[in-house]
């Protein structure tokens, strides 16, 4: 059993961790670990927002993502990307291409190509929505979870390996005591996010420590039974908590939720789907978390399931949870609904 | 707002709470707040074991409940005590009086008297079971939790009066971060549980911080939609969860589980349970509670109970932990059968 924290990111005098040293997890759960000479990442979220019943804008939308899938390929691309999809709650159907790089140097030089057409006037008249939601985080400030070590997804892609078996997981509070940062910095919210329009964009400017976590799932290898019981038994809760986290998220600090279906090559829906959601601070997901009948039940149904199949489960949950300062966000919206992501938080 | 942990009670240096500083809980709870003359208390829990299908024990265990009550009444007895009863899973009836002191030393004058009826041979003789289960914590080292303020129970009886509206609850650790010796102290359990036979009784000597819970509800003042709500919706998790602990606990650290219904003065059953458990270790506690489906399901329900009717609710909850050192401890079985209580523990 090892920490989730890395060596070499060990404070001297760190704040006590929740559980006791003896303290041993109910199920196996891992975690990245990138190589040492990785200090910074970018995980940026390029979003396409439109009405897939409407033939001109789908069209354009497809455009869109063409352009960017050319953009991901050329020099100082993302290491990795996916796609995926969800529709909101005005109807519009939102697209969502996530790009990490691990290399910041190479993402600011690849982000000045991927800017002369993001904004390039044209834009303004797609009839369509775009929004770019970016993070470029220390690795101190983020934590990742897995519940198999075989396969990664997410910023983990980028990393050298999984881990061992960790002690930081299974209880209220891992997320807080897998972040690094979090051994000497309690990771408190400060400041107040501001709304600057540029042209026909709007930019918000962010608060200090705001947190996202994108949190998945993949059933691609379930055989019938546990297909089942993930699909009947677990999917229907998730759901209704990603549901109220669309809906009444905000009063709780959660900015914005999106349940996705992560799509394949040719834009299909595939057996993997993930919730990513922006809250105001770490503490506001962990008492929604903790406390919200919809989480519990689906932390129960996980710790059920992950329990009773161990190691033998074929559905695989993973996670990141990234808490950021002001100075690491980027947030812009173009022709988006006034309901869309950040633009809530002003 | 205030802290749960009283002015003369905090540290120079506290272990960081679980929740920020700007927390405000869902609803309001409220603690016990004694007298800063009262630095300890005694905690005793006499039981009677025997079966109510058998005539002659029956009333062999009215006598002893008759004598109890006696000494009670007598010179030095407890501030305050009440009486409750459960089935455990041999079928025995176990009756136990738990009462509370706050002044220590007269409860040392008055276990005299109680000890001289108690040793006497004659009792190995009555044919049912006695035993005594009793904490003498100081103040730093328990804490309590109310969910209406105009009613006490357990050792909150004994205290000048409830706090106001305290910020440390509705999270899971709340109870941790009330109990103000944690602010100073991981609370980590230390040695090993022996047993000692002295005659033909069997005394456990513990080890250093067992955790004891009384965890209770009334819903004595419940309108009839309400009690249905309590009745249908949350007592049978609630049930179903102290069955797993009396069950199943001691693979997870919980010696012994009673869910009790507490009896009026002529000893009929009243509109009032508890639970109440011995476990290895606070963290022991924190991790059923927090992991399991079955405590899950009933947090869930409560904070759902408890957000929704607010203040309005006439369900009523409370609870007592309390951790203790190998020497605030005392436990004497006398014709128990080996399930019973700490009898669990070696």
């Amino acid at each position: 059993m090892e920490s989730a924290i890395p060596q070499h990111l060990r404070a001297q005098c760190p704040r006590q961790r929740r559980v006791p040293d003896d303290y041993t997890p109910p199920y196996p759960s891992y975690v990245a670990r990138h190589a040492k000479t990785v200090t910074r990442v970018v995980m940026a979220y390029f979003g396409v927002q439109f009405r897939d019943d409407t033939p001109a804008q789908l069209a354009t939308a497809q455009t869109a993502l063409a352009h960017l899938d050319a953009d991901f390929g050329a020099a100082d691309g993302p290491g990795h990307w996916d796609r995926a999809r969800c529709v909101d709650d005005t109807g519009a159907v939102n697209v969502i291409s996530i790009a990490y790089w691990d290399d910041p140097s190479a993402f600011d030089r690849w982000f000045v190509l991927q800017q002369q057409w993001w904004s390039d006037d044209a834009r303004l008249a797609d009839g369509i929505g775009y929004f770019t939601e970016l993070l470029r985080p220390r690795v101190e400030s983020y934590e990742t979870l897995f519940s198999a070590n075989d396969r990664t997804e997410g910023i983990a892609v980028l990393s050298q390996h999984l881990s061992g078996m960790v002690k930081e997981h299974a209880y209220w509070g891992g997320a807080r005591d897998r972040i690094p940062l979090s051994q000497t910095d309690d990771l408190a919210p400060a400041g107040v996010p501001a709304r600057v329009a540029i042209g026909g964009r709007v930019r918000i400017t962010p608060h200090d420590n705001i947190c996202l976590i994108r949190s998945g799932q993949d059933w691609t290898d379930t055989p019938p039974e546990e297909r089942m019981m993930y699909l009947d038994d677990v999917e229907p809760v998730l759901h209704k908590g990603m549901r109220y986290l669309r809906d009444e998220g905000v009063a709780i600090g959660c900015f914005a939720n999106r349940y996705m279906t992560v799509l394949d090559e040719q834009g299909r829906a595939t057996d993997k789907s993930f919730g990513m959601s922006w809250w105001t601070s770490l503490a506001a997901l962990e008492r929604w978390a903790e406390s919200h009948p919809t989480h519990l039940a689906i932390f129960g149904a996980a710790m059920t399931y992950l329990s009773t199949l161990g190691p033998a489960a074929k559905l695989r949950l993973y996670h990141e949870v990234t808490v950021a300062r002001a100075t690491e966000q980027f947030y812009e919206y173009l022709n988006c609904h006034p309901g869309t992501g950040l633009l809530h938080a002003t």
